[in-house]
Protein backbone atom coordinates (compact mmCIF):
# COMPACT_ATOMS: atom_id res chain seq x y z
CA UNK A 1 0.00 0.00 0.00
CA UNK A 2 1.20 3.38 -0.93
CA UNK A 3 -0.48 6.41 0.84
CA UNK A 4 -1.12 10.05 -0.69
CA UNK A 5 -2.56 12.60 0.74
CA UNK A 6 -4.09 15.41 -0.91
CA UNK A 7 -6.07 18.91 -0.24
CA UNK A 8 -9.60 19.75 -1.69
CA UNK A 9 -8.73 23.05 -3.35
CA UNK A 10 -11.19 25.61 -4.19
CA UNK A 11 -10.70 24.12 -8.25
CA UNK A 12 -12.31 20.27 -7.30
CA UNK A 13 -15.36 21.76 -6.04
CA UNK A 14 -18.65 22.41 -7.88
CA UNK A 15 -20.81 25.17 -7.99
CA UNK A 16 -23.14 22.43 -5.90
CA UNK A 17 -20.63 23.22 -3.11
CA UNK A 18 -18.66 19.56 -2.91
CA UNK A 19 -16.25 17.80 -5.27
CA UNK A 20 -17.12 17.25 -8.73
CA UNK A 21 -17.56 13.47 -9.50
CA UNK A 22 -15.06 13.72 -11.85
CA UNK A 23 -12.26 14.84 -9.71
CA UNK A 24 -12.22 11.09 -7.82
CA UNK A 25 -10.38 9.91 -10.91
CA UNK A 26 -7.57 12.68 -11.11
CA UNK A 27 -7.01 11.98 -7.14
CA UNK A 28 -6.72 8.37 -8.15
CA UNK A 29 -4.45 9.27 -11.34
CA UNK A 30 -2.31 11.59 -8.63
CA UNK A 31 -1.79 8.55 -6.18
CA UNK A 32 -0.83 6.49 -9.03
CA UNK A 33 2.01 8.90 -10.27
CA UNK A 34 3.18 9.00 -6.80
CA UNK A 35 3.16 5.30 -6.75
CA UNK A 36 5.50 5.05 -10.16
CA UNK A 37 8.13 7.39 -8.33
CA UNK A 38 9.30 4.92 -6.64
CA UNK A 39 11.27 3.57 -9.97
CA UNK A 40 13.83 6.02 -11.12
CA UNK A 41 12.38 9.28 -12.86
CA UNK A 42 9.13 7.74 -11.74
CA UNK A 43 5.86 8.60 -13.71
CA UNK A 44 7.37 10.87 -16.33
CA UNK A 45 10.27 9.03 -17.24
CA UNK A 46 7.68 5.61 -17.93
CA UNK A 47 4.73 7.70 -20.02
CA UNK A 48 7.89 10.03 -21.64
CA UNK A 49 11.05 8.68 -22.22
CA UNK A 50 10.06 4.69 -21.97
CA UNK A 51 6.92 5.57 -23.54
CA UNK A 52 5.05 2.63 -21.15
CA UNK A 53 1.32 3.80 -20.20
CA UNK A 54 -1.49 2.69 -18.62
CA UNK A 55 -4.42 3.42 -20.57
CA UNK A 56 -7.68 2.48 -18.20
CA UNK A 57 -9.89 0.00 -19.82
CA UNK A 58 -12.58 -0.15 -16.94
CA UNK A 59 -12.91 2.20 -13.84
CA UNK A 60 -15.50 2.33 -11.53
CA UNK A 61 -15.96 4.97 -8.20
CA UNK A 62 -18.62 4.57 -5.29
CA UNK A 63 -19.16 7.80 -3.65
CA UNK A 64 -19.60 7.68 -0.10
CA UNK A 65 -19.45 10.73 1.34
CA UNK A 66 -19.48 14.24 0.00
CA UNK A 67 -15.80 16.32 -0.08
CA UNK A 68 -15.73 19.97 0.13
CA UNK A 69 -12.93 22.36 -0.17
CA UNK A 70 -10.64 22.54 2.88
CA UNK A 71 -10.91 18.50 3.61
CA UNK A 72 -7.91 16.63 3.27
CA UNK A 73 -8.39 13.05 1.60
CA UNK A 74 -5.77 10.20 2.32
CA UNK A 75 -5.51 7.86 -0.67
CA UNK A 76 -4.47 4.29 0.16
CA UNK A 77 -3.74 2.51 -2.69
CA UNK A 78 -3.40 -1.41 -3.53
CA UNK A 79 -2.90 -3.66 -6.05
CA UNK A 80 -5.69 -5.76 -6.20
CA UNK A 81 -5.03 -8.32 -9.36
CA UNK A 82 -2.25 -8.27 -10.91
CA UNK A 83 -2.43 -10.01 -14.49
CA UNK A 84 0.21 -10.81 -17.65
CA UNK A 85 -0.82 -7.36 -18.96
CA UNK A 86 -3.64 -5.92 -16.74
CA UNK A 87 -3.33 -4.05 -13.35
CA UNK A 88 -6.39 -3.76 -11.27
CA UNK A 89 -5.55 -0.64 -8.64
CA UNK A 90 -7.78 -0.11 -5.96
CA UNK A 91 -8.23 3.44 -4.04
CA UNK A 92 -9.69 3.73 -0.66
CA UNK A 93 -10.07 7.45 -0.34
CA UNK A 94 -10.45 8.46 3.29
CA UNK A 95 -11.15 11.77 5.95
CA UNK A 96 -7.88 12.56 7.46
CA UNK A 97 -8.57 12.47 10.83
CA UNK A 98 -11.58 11.02 11.07
CA UNK A 99 -10.71 8.11 8.53
CA UNK A 100 -14.16 7.86 7.59
CA UNK A 101 -14.74 6.63 4.25
CA UNK A 102 -15.79 8.98 1.31
CA UNK A 103 -14.69 7.29 -1.83
CA UNK A 104 -13.36 4.18 -3.44
CA UNK A 105 -12.34 3.76 -7.03
CA UNK A 106 -11.38 0.77 -8.52
CA UNK A 107 -8.82 1.37 -11.52
CA UNK A 108 -8.36 -1.56 -14.34
CA UNK A 109 -5.65 -0.65 -16.57
CA UNK A 110 -3.57 -2.03 -19.19
CA UNK A 111 0.17 -1.97 -19.99
CA UNK A 112 0.93 -0.54 -22.90
CA UNK A 113 3.62 0.86 -25.62
CA UNK A 114 2.15 4.77 -25.77
CA UNK A 115 4.12 4.81 -29.28
CA UNK A 116 1.75 1.91 -30.43
CA UNK A 117 -1.01 2.21 -28.16
CA UNK A 118 -0.71 -1.58 -27.87
CA UNK A 119 -0.60 -3.51 -24.85
CA UNK A 120 2.90 -5.16 -24.50
CA UNK A 121 4.47 -6.97 -21.81
CA UNK A 122 4.95 -6.16 -18.56
CA UNK A 123 8.60 -4.65 -17.67
CA UNK A 124 9.99 -6.35 -14.79
CA UNK A 125 10.64 -2.88 -12.79
CA UNK A 126 6.78 -2.74 -13.11
CA UNK A 127 5.81 -6.05 -12.39
CA UNK A 128 8.18 -6.26 -8.83
CA UNK A 129 6.73 -2.71 -7.73
CA UNK A 130 2.79 -4.15 -8.61
CA UNK A 131 3.77 -7.28 -6.45
CA UNK A 132 5.05 -5.62 -3.40
CA UNK A 133 1.52 -3.05 -3.07
CA UNK A 134 -0.53 -6.48 -3.52
CA UNK A 135 -2.99 -7.23 -1.46
CA UNK A 136 -5.03 -10.69 -1.24
CA UNK A 137 -8.24 -9.73 -1.59
CA UNK A 138 -10.37 -11.90 0.42
CA UNK B 1 -32.86 8.62 -25.84
CA UNK B 2 -31.62 11.62 -25.89
CA UNK B 3 -28.34 12.23 -28.24
CA UNK B 4 -25.22 14.69 -27.73
CA UNK B 5 -22.76 15.01 -30.07
CA UNK B 6 -19.48 16.37 -28.97
CA UNK B 7 -15.98 17.05 -30.75
CA UNK B 8 -12.65 16.07 -28.95
CA UNK B 9 -10.54 18.95 -28.44
CA UNK B 10 -7.21 19.73 -27.35
CA UNK B 11 -7.73 20.38 -23.84
CA UNK B 12 -9.61 16.51 -23.62
CA UNK B 13 -5.79 15.00 -24.72
CA UNK B 14 -3.70 13.77 -22.34
CA UNK B 15 0.47 13.96 -22.64
CA UNK B 16 -0.40 10.17 -24.28
CA UNK B 17 -2.57 11.50 -26.75
CA UNK B 18 -5.64 9.98 -26.24
CA UNK B 19 -8.31 11.65 -24.10
CA UNK B 20 -7.98 11.45 -20.36
CA UNK B 21 -9.55 8.74 -18.37
CA UNK B 22 -11.31 11.59 -16.09
CA UNK B 23 -13.23 13.26 -19.45
CA UNK B 24 -15.80 10.55 -20.25
CA UNK B 25 -17.22 12.05 -17.27
CA UNK B 26 -16.97 15.68 -18.43
CA UNK B 27 -18.91 13.85 -21.58
CA UNK B 28 -21.57 11.91 -19.65
CA UNK B 29 -22.24 15.42 -17.62
CA UNK B 30 -22.89 17.53 -20.57
CA UNK B 31 -25.35 14.99 -22.12
CA UNK B 32 -27.42 15.04 -18.59
CA UNK B 33 -27.13 19.00 -18.89
CA UNK B 34 -28.53 18.58 -22.43
CA UNK B 35 -30.88 16.02 -20.99
CA UNK B 36 -32.64 18.27 -18.95
CA UNK B 37 -32.32 21.25 -20.91
CA UNK B 38 -36.47 19.64 -21.95
CA UNK B 39 -37.30 21.70 -18.72
CA UNK B 40 -37.72 25.07 -18.55
CA UNK B 41 -34.69 27.13 -17.64
CA UNK B 42 -32.86 23.93 -18.11
CA UNK B 43 -30.09 22.45 -15.61
CA UNK B 44 -28.95 25.49 -14.37
CA UNK B 45 -32.10 26.84 -13.40
CA UNK B 46 -32.57 22.82 -11.58
CA UNK B 47 -29.08 23.38 -9.75
CA UNK B 48 -29.16 27.27 -9.30
CA UNK B 49 -32.61 28.25 -8.18
CA UNK B 50 -34.71 24.75 -7.38
CA UNK B 51 -31.64 23.76 -5.55
CA UNK B 52 -32.79 19.76 -6.61
CA UNK B 53 -28.77 18.53 -7.64
CA UNK B 54 -28.20 14.34 -8.87
CA UNK B 55 -25.16 13.41 -7.06
CA UNK B 56 -23.62 10.59 -8.03
CA UNK B 57 -23.30 7.34 -5.81
CA UNK B 58 -21.54 4.71 -8.29
CA UNK B 59 -20.27 5.31 -11.64
CA UNK B 60 -18.17 3.02 -13.86
CA UNK B 61 -16.74 3.44 -17.29
CA UNK B 62 -15.68 1.12 -19.83
CA UNK B 63 -13.03 2.06 -22.19
CA UNK B 64 -13.50 0.28 -25.17
CA UNK B 65 -11.49 2.46 -27.64
CA UNK B 66 -8.85 5.35 -27.20
CA UNK B 67 -10.28 8.45 -28.03
CA UNK B 68 -8.46 11.35 -30.37
CA UNK B 69 -7.97 15.08 -30.76
CA UNK B 70 -10.91 15.81 -33.78
CA UNK B 71 -12.62 12.63 -33.09
CA UNK B 72 -16.24 13.39 -33.29
CA UNK B 73 -18.57 11.29 -30.21
CA UNK B 74 -22.36 10.86 -30.26
CA UNK B 75 -23.43 10.62 -26.87
CA UNK B 76 -26.53 8.14 -26.25
CA UNK B 77 -28.04 8.53 -22.76
CA UNK B 78 -31.06 7.07 -21.28
CA UNK B 79 -32.60 5.96 -18.46
CA UNK B 80 -31.52 2.16 -17.26
CA UNK B 81 -33.53 2.10 -14.06
CA UNK B 82 -35.84 5.15 -12.27
CA UNK B 83 -36.29 4.46 -8.40
CA UNK B 84 -37.82 6.46 -5.87
CA UNK B 85 -35.42 8.40 -5.43
CA UNK B 86 -32.31 7.42 -7.92
CA UNK B 87 -31.87 6.99 -11.40
CA UNK B 88 -29.04 4.91 -13.42
CA UNK B 89 -28.53 6.77 -16.13
CA UNK B 90 -26.34 5.26 -19.32
CA UNK B 91 -24.19 6.68 -21.70
CA UNK B 92 -23.07 5.14 -24.79
CA UNK B 93 -20.41 6.91 -26.58
CA UNK B 94 -19.73 6.27 -30.25
CA UNK B 95 -17.80 7.47 -32.86
CA UNK B 96 -19.72 9.57 -35.31
CA UNK B 97 -19.49 7.88 -38.93
CA UNK B 98 -18.10 4.51 -38.14
CA UNK B 99 -20.45 3.93 -35.50
CA UNK B 100 -18.25 2.29 -32.83
CA UNK B 101 -18.73 2.15 -29.46
CA UNK B 102 -15.84 4.05 -27.66
CA UNK B 103 -16.86 3.96 -24.37
CA UNK B 104 -20.03 3.00 -21.72
CA UNK B 105 -20.59 5.19 -18.98
CA UNK B 106 -23.09 4.27 -15.97
CA UNK B 107 -23.85 6.72 -13.73
CA UNK B 108 -26.39 6.28 -10.58
CA UNK B 109 -27.49 9.18 -8.57
CA UNK B 110 -29.81 10.47 -6.11
CA UNK B 111 -32.14 13.09 -6.37
CA UNK B 112 -30.86 15.67 -3.86
CA UNK B 113 -31.67 18.82 -2.33
CA UNK B 114 -28.91 21.10 -2.71
CA UNK B 115 -29.11 23.24 0.56
CA UNK B 116 -29.44 20.21 2.76
CA UNK B 117 -27.38 17.71 0.64
CA UNK B 118 -29.70 14.95 1.16
CA UNK B 119 -31.83 12.99 -0.65
CA UNK B 120 -35.35 14.62 -1.57
CA UNK B 121 -38.78 12.98 -3.43
CA UNK B 122 -38.46 13.71 -7.22
CA UNK B 123 -40.35 16.05 -8.39
CA UNK B 124 -43.14 15.32 -10.75
CA UNK B 125 -41.93 17.01 -13.68
CA UNK B 126 -38.23 15.43 -12.90
CA UNK B 127 -39.87 11.65 -13.30
CA UNK B 128 -42.11 12.31 -16.20
CA UNK B 129 -39.22 13.49 -18.16
CA UNK B 130 -37.18 10.42 -16.74
CA UNK B 131 -39.91 7.89 -17.51
CA UNK B 132 -39.67 9.21 -21.22
CA UNK B 133 -36.40 7.99 -21.84
CA UNK B 134 -36.64 4.94 -19.82
CA UNK B 135 -35.67 1.86 -21.71
CA UNK B 136 -36.16 -1.87 -20.89
CA UNK B 137 -32.91 -3.25 -20.01
CA UNK B 138 -32.81 -6.79 -21.38
CA UNK C 1 -13.29 37.68 -37.34
CA UNK C 2 -14.06 34.02 -36.58
CA UNK C 3 -17.60 33.53 -34.33
CA UNK C 4 -17.29 30.92 -31.86
CA UNK C 5 -20.26 30.16 -29.48
CA UNK C 6 -20.46 28.19 -26.54
CA UNK C 7 -22.91 27.64 -23.65
CA UNK C 8 -21.30 27.50 -19.75
CA UNK C 9 -21.70 24.63 -18.61
CA UNK C 10 -21.47 23.02 -14.83
CA UNK C 11 -17.89 22.30 -14.80
CA UNK C 12 -17.21 26.02 -15.83
CA UNK C 13 -18.25 27.11 -13.08
CA UNK C 14 -16.89 27.42 -9.72
CA UNK C 15 -17.79 27.07 -6.19
CA UNK C 16 -18.44 30.89 -6.19
CA UNK C 17 -21.16 30.44 -9.02
CA UNK C 18 -19.37 32.13 -11.61
CA UNK C 19 -17.36 31.11 -14.18
CA UNK C 20 -13.53 30.45 -13.26
CA UNK C 21 -10.84 32.57 -14.23
CA UNK C 22 -9.01 30.20 -15.82
CA UNK C 23 -11.95 28.93 -17.76
CA UNK C 24 -11.87 32.05 -20.11
CA UNK C 25 -8.21 30.44 -21.75
CA UNK C 26 -10.37 27.09 -22.38
CA UNK C 27 -12.48 29.38 -24.47
CA UNK C 28 -10.32 31.08 -26.21
CA UNK C 29 -8.30 28.13 -26.98
CA UNK C 30 -11.44 26.47 -28.11
CA UNK C 31 -11.81 29.37 -30.78
CA UNK C 32 -8.48 28.85 -31.69
CA UNK C 33 -8.74 24.89 -32.96
CA UNK C 34 -12.20 26.56 -35.02
CA UNK C 35 -10.47 29.15 -36.30
CA UNK C 36 -7.83 26.20 -37.77
CA UNK C 37 -10.57 24.36 -38.80
CA UNK C 38 -10.24 26.41 -41.76
CA UNK C 39 -7.32 24.09 -42.90
CA UNK C 40 -7.43 20.43 -44.49
CA UNK C 41 -7.12 18.19 -41.35
CA UNK C 42 -8.07 21.53 -38.93
CA UNK C 43 -6.29 22.00 -35.50
CA UNK C 44 -5.69 17.97 -34.98
CA UNK C 45 -3.71 17.70 -38.76
CA UNK C 46 -1.49 20.79 -37.40
CA UNK C 47 -0.41 20.01 -33.94
CA UNK C 48 -0.24 15.92 -34.18
CA UNK C 49 0.78 15.58 -37.92
CA UNK C 50 2.50 18.91 -38.91
CA UNK C 51 4.13 19.11 -35.29
CA UNK C 52 3.05 23.25 -35.50
CA UNK C 53 1.92 24.39 -32.85
CA UNK C 54 1.33 28.01 -30.77
CA UNK C 55 2.77 28.15 -27.63
CA UNK C 56 1.55 30.89 -25.37
CA UNK C 57 4.02 33.67 -24.45
CA UNK C 58 1.89 36.36 -23.38
CA UNK C 59 -1.89 36.07 -22.38
CA UNK C 60 -4.09 39.04 -21.03
CA UNK C 61 -7.35 38.38 -19.69
CA UNK C 62 -9.93 41.46 -18.66
CA UNK C 63 -12.70 40.46 -16.82
CA UNK C 64 -15.75 42.62 -17.60
CA UNK C 65 -18.67 40.74 -16.33
CA UNK C 66 -19.15 37.47 -14.47
CA UNK C 67 -20.43 34.62 -16.37
CA UNK C 68 -22.74 32.23 -14.85
CA UNK C 69 -24.02 28.94 -15.85
CA UNK C 70 -26.58 28.74 -18.63
CA UNK C 71 -25.37 31.69 -20.47
CA UNK C 72 -24.09 31.84 -24.07
CA UNK C 73 -20.65 33.81 -25.53
CA UNK C 74 -20.06 34.28 -28.50
CA UNK C 75 -16.55 34.75 -28.94
CA UNK C 76 -15.17 36.96 -31.79
CA UNK C 77 -11.25 36.10 -32.45
CA UNK C 78 -9.28 38.59 -34.98
CA UNK C 79 -5.40 38.31 -35.87
CA UNK C 80 -4.43 41.77 -34.23
CA UNK C 81 -0.53 41.52 -35.40
CA UNK C 82 1.30 39.61 -37.49
CA UNK C 83 4.79 39.58 -37.08
CA UNK C 84 7.25 36.91 -38.84
CA UNK C 85 7.34 34.21 -35.85
CA UNK C 86 4.71 35.24 -33.36
CA UNK C 87 0.59 36.14 -33.87
CA UNK C 88 -1.45 38.27 -31.60
CA UNK C 89 -5.07 36.81 -31.38
CA UNK C 90 -7.75 38.75 -29.57
CA UNK C 91 -11.24 37.06 -28.54
CA UNK C 92 -14.06 39.59 -27.54
CA UNK C 93 -16.25 37.12 -25.27
CA UNK C 94 -19.87 38.67 -25.16
CA UNK C 95 -22.89 37.58 -24.02
CA UNK C 96 -25.12 35.92 -26.81
CA UNK C 97 -28.42 38.56 -26.86
CA UNK C 98 -27.56 41.50 -25.25
CA UNK C 99 -23.70 41.81 -26.46
CA UNK C 100 -22.55 42.93 -23.41
CA UNK C 101 -18.29 42.31 -22.96
CA UNK C 102 -18.42 39.65 -20.86
CA UNK C 103 -14.24 39.35 -21.24
CA UNK C 104 -11.22 40.11 -23.82
CA UNK C 105 -8.73 38.28 -23.57
CA UNK C 106 -4.96 39.08 -25.91
CA UNK C 107 -2.97 36.06 -26.23
CA UNK C 108 0.56 36.32 -28.14
CA UNK C 109 1.72 32.92 -29.49
CA UNK C 110 5.09 31.80 -31.34
CA UNK C 111 4.53 29.41 -34.08
CA UNK C 112 6.93 26.67 -33.44
CA UNK C 113 8.47 22.64 -34.29
CA UNK C 114 6.29 20.80 -31.45
CA UNK C 115 9.21 18.33 -32.03
CA UNK C 116 12.02 20.80 -30.93
CA UNK C 117 9.88 22.94 -29.33
CA UNK C 118 11.75 25.87 -31.06
CA UNK C 119 10.09 29.00 -33.00
CA UNK C 120 9.65 28.30 -36.40
CA UNK C 121 9.30 29.84 -39.84
CA UNK C 122 5.59 30.25 -40.61
CA UNK C 123 3.63 27.73 -42.99
CA UNK C 124 2.46 29.88 -46.18
CA UNK C 125 -1.79 28.19 -45.41
CA UNK C 126 -1.27 29.21 -41.76
CA UNK C 127 0.21 32.94 -42.62
CA UNK C 128 -2.45 33.08 -45.51
CA UNK C 129 -5.23 32.14 -43.13
CA UNK C 130 -4.33 34.72 -40.15
CA UNK C 131 -3.93 37.37 -42.89
CA UNK C 132 -7.89 36.68 -43.35
CA UNK C 133 -8.70 37.40 -40.38
CA UNK C 134 -6.33 40.42 -39.61
CA UNK C 135 -7.76 43.75 -38.50
CA UNK C 136 -6.27 46.96 -38.24
CA UNK C 137 -5.71 47.83 -34.09
CA UNK C 138 -6.76 52.10 -34.29
CA UNK D 1 6.31 36.81 0.45
CA UNK D 2 4.63 33.21 0.29
CA UNK D 3 6.17 30.41 -0.58
CA UNK D 4 4.01 27.52 -2.72
CA UNK D 5 6.15 24.59 -4.16
CA UNK D 6 3.76 22.11 -6.84
CA UNK D 7 4.75 19.28 -9.01
CA UNK D 8 4.23 18.99 -12.34
CA UNK D 9 1.91 16.18 -13.12
CA UNK D 10 0.33 14.23 -16.22
CA UNK D 11 -2.86 16.02 -15.65
CA UNK D 12 -1.18 19.65 -16.42
CA UNK D 13 0.69 18.90 -19.68
CA UNK D 14 -1.43 18.85 -23.07
CA UNK D 15 -0.94 16.60 -26.23
CA UNK D 16 2.10 18.93 -27.11
CA UNK D 17 3.73 17.78 -23.96
CA UNK D 18 3.97 21.26 -22.12
CA UNK D 19 1.82 22.34 -19.45
CA UNK D 20 -1.17 23.46 -20.83
CA UNK D 21 -0.94 27.89 -21.05
CA UNK D 22 -4.17 28.10 -18.62
CA UNK D 23 -3.00 25.66 -16.16
CA UNK D 24 -1.01 28.64 -14.63
CA UNK D 25 -3.66 30.19 -13.20
CA UNK D 26 -4.68 27.09 -11.31
CA UNK D 27 -1.02 27.22 -9.64
CA UNK D 28 -1.94 31.00 -9.01
CA UNK D 29 -4.95 29.82 -7.53
CA UNK D 30 -3.26 26.83 -5.55
CA UNK D 31 -0.81 29.72 -3.73
CA UNK D 32 -3.72 32.07 -3.55
CA UNK D 33 -5.29 29.85 -1.29
CA UNK D 34 -2.47 28.64 0.40
CA UNK D 35 -1.72 32.65 1.18
CA UNK D 36 -5.10 32.20 2.80
CA UNK D 37 -4.41 29.15 4.89
CA UNK D 38 -2.85 31.94 7.71
CA UNK D 39 -6.31 32.75 8.48
CA UNK D 40 -8.27 30.91 10.89
CA UNK D 41 -10.25 28.60 8.61
CA UNK D 42 -8.26 29.55 5.67
CA UNK D 43 -9.38 29.99 2.19
CA UNK D 44 -12.65 27.86 2.53
CA UNK D 45 -13.80 29.61 5.74
CA UNK D 46 -13.65 32.86 4.23
CA UNK D 47 -15.07 31.57 0.74
CA UNK D 48 -17.67 29.52 2.27
CA UNK D 49 -18.27 30.90 5.49
CA UNK D 50 -17.75 34.94 5.23
CA UNK D 51 -18.97 34.64 1.30
CA UNK D 52 -15.67 36.83 0.64
CA UNK D 53 -14.25 36.15 -3.15
CA UNK D 54 -11.17 37.89 -4.85
CA UNK D 55 -13.09 37.95 -8.53
CA UNK D 56 -10.41 38.52 -11.02
CA UNK D 57 -10.39 41.71 -12.76
CA UNK D 58 -7.32 41.59 -14.72
CA UNK D 59 -4.73 38.62 -15.15
CA UNK D 60 -1.67 38.65 -17.44
CA UNK D 61 0.96 35.52 -17.73
CA UNK D 62 3.76 35.77 -19.22
CA UNK D 63 5.73 32.27 -20.32
CA UNK D 64 9.18 32.63 -19.92
CA UNK D 65 10.32 28.67 -20.10
CA UNK D 66 7.91 25.58 -20.95
CA UNK D 67 7.04 23.06 -18.04
CA UNK D 68 7.15 19.92 -18.21
CA UNK D 69 5.65 16.64 -16.37
CA UNK D 70 8.04 15.96 -13.22
CA UNK D 71 9.18 19.63 -13.10
CA UNK D 72 9.04 21.16 -9.98
CA UNK D 73 8.11 24.65 -9.47
CA UNK D 74 8.58 26.91 -6.74
CA UNK D 75 5.21 30.07 -6.76
CA UNK D 76 6.24 33.21 -5.13
CA UNK D 77 3.78 35.64 -3.83
CA UNK D 78 3.91 39.12 -3.15
CA UNK D 79 0.96 41.92 -3.03
CA UNK D 80 2.22 44.20 -5.35
CA UNK D 81 -0.63 46.71 -4.92
CA UNK D 82 -2.63 47.04 -2.51
CA UNK D 83 -6.00 49.52 -2.97
CA UNK D 84 -8.91 50.10 -0.98
CA UNK D 85 -10.66 47.29 -2.79
CA UNK D 86 -8.31 45.84 -5.26
CA UNK D 87 -5.40 44.18 -4.67
CA UNK D 88 -2.69 43.24 -7.35
CA UNK D 89 -0.88 39.88 -6.44
CA UNK D 90 2.19 38.91 -8.19
CA UNK D 91 3.49 35.20 -8.65
CA UNK D 92 6.97 34.60 -9.86
CA UNK D 93 6.74 30.77 -10.78
CA UNK D 94 10.67 29.13 -10.45
CA UNK D 95 12.07 25.94 -11.58
CA UNK D 96 13.13 24.55 -8.18
CA UNK D 97 17.12 24.02 -8.25
CA UNK D 98 17.81 26.01 -10.93
CA UNK D 99 15.95 29.29 -9.70
CA UNK D 100 14.96 29.43 -13.71
CA UNK D 101 11.95 32.06 -13.70
CA UNK D 102 9.69 29.99 -16.15
CA UNK D 103 6.35 32.44 -15.81
CA UNK D 104 4.76 34.90 -13.88
CA UNK D 105 1.69 35.90 -13.10
CA UNK D 106 -0.06 39.61 -12.54
CA UNK D 107 -3.34 38.80 -10.97
CA UNK D 108 -5.99 41.88 -9.94
CA UNK D 109 -8.78 41.41 -7.87
CA UNK D 110 -11.69 42.87 -6.23
CA UNK D 111 -12.06 42.05 -2.59
CA UNK D 112 -16.44 40.87 -2.75
CA UNK D 113 -19.24 40.11 -1.21
CA UNK D 114 -19.64 36.47 -2.97
CA UNK D 115 -24.12 36.40 -2.08
CA UNK D 116 -24.52 39.97 -3.62
CA UNK D 117 -21.29 39.52 -6.37
CA UNK D 118 -20.70 43.42 -5.29
CA UNK D 119 -16.94 44.88 -4.50
CA UNK D 120 -17.42 45.68 -0.41
CA UNK D 121 -15.19 47.03 2.47
CA UNK D 122 -11.65 45.11 2.58
CA UNK D 123 -12.10 42.89 6.30
CA UNK D 124 -9.45 44.39 8.19
CA UNK D 125 -7.69 40.81 9.19
CA UNK D 126 -7.69 40.25 5.38
CA UNK D 127 -5.98 43.94 4.95
CA UNK D 128 -3.50 43.24 7.61
CA UNK D 129 -2.64 40.09 5.89
CA UNK D 130 -1.88 41.89 2.73
CA UNK D 131 0.00 44.34 4.18
CA UNK D 132 2.43 41.64 5.36
CA UNK D 133 3.34 40.36 2.20
CA UNK D 134 3.40 44.11 -0.12
CA UNK D 135 6.61 44.86 -1.49
CA UNK D 136 7.64 47.66 -2.90
CA UNK D 137 7.50 47.68 -6.72
CA UNK D 138 10.87 49.34 -8.33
Amino acid sequence: MIVYERLIRFEDVDPAGIVYFGKHLTFAHEAMEEFFSALPGGYPELVMRRQVGFPAVDVRVQYHQPLRMGDRIRVEMTVQRLGRRSVTFHYAMKMVGTGVLAAEVTHIVVVSDLSALKSSEMPGDIRALLEQHRVAVG
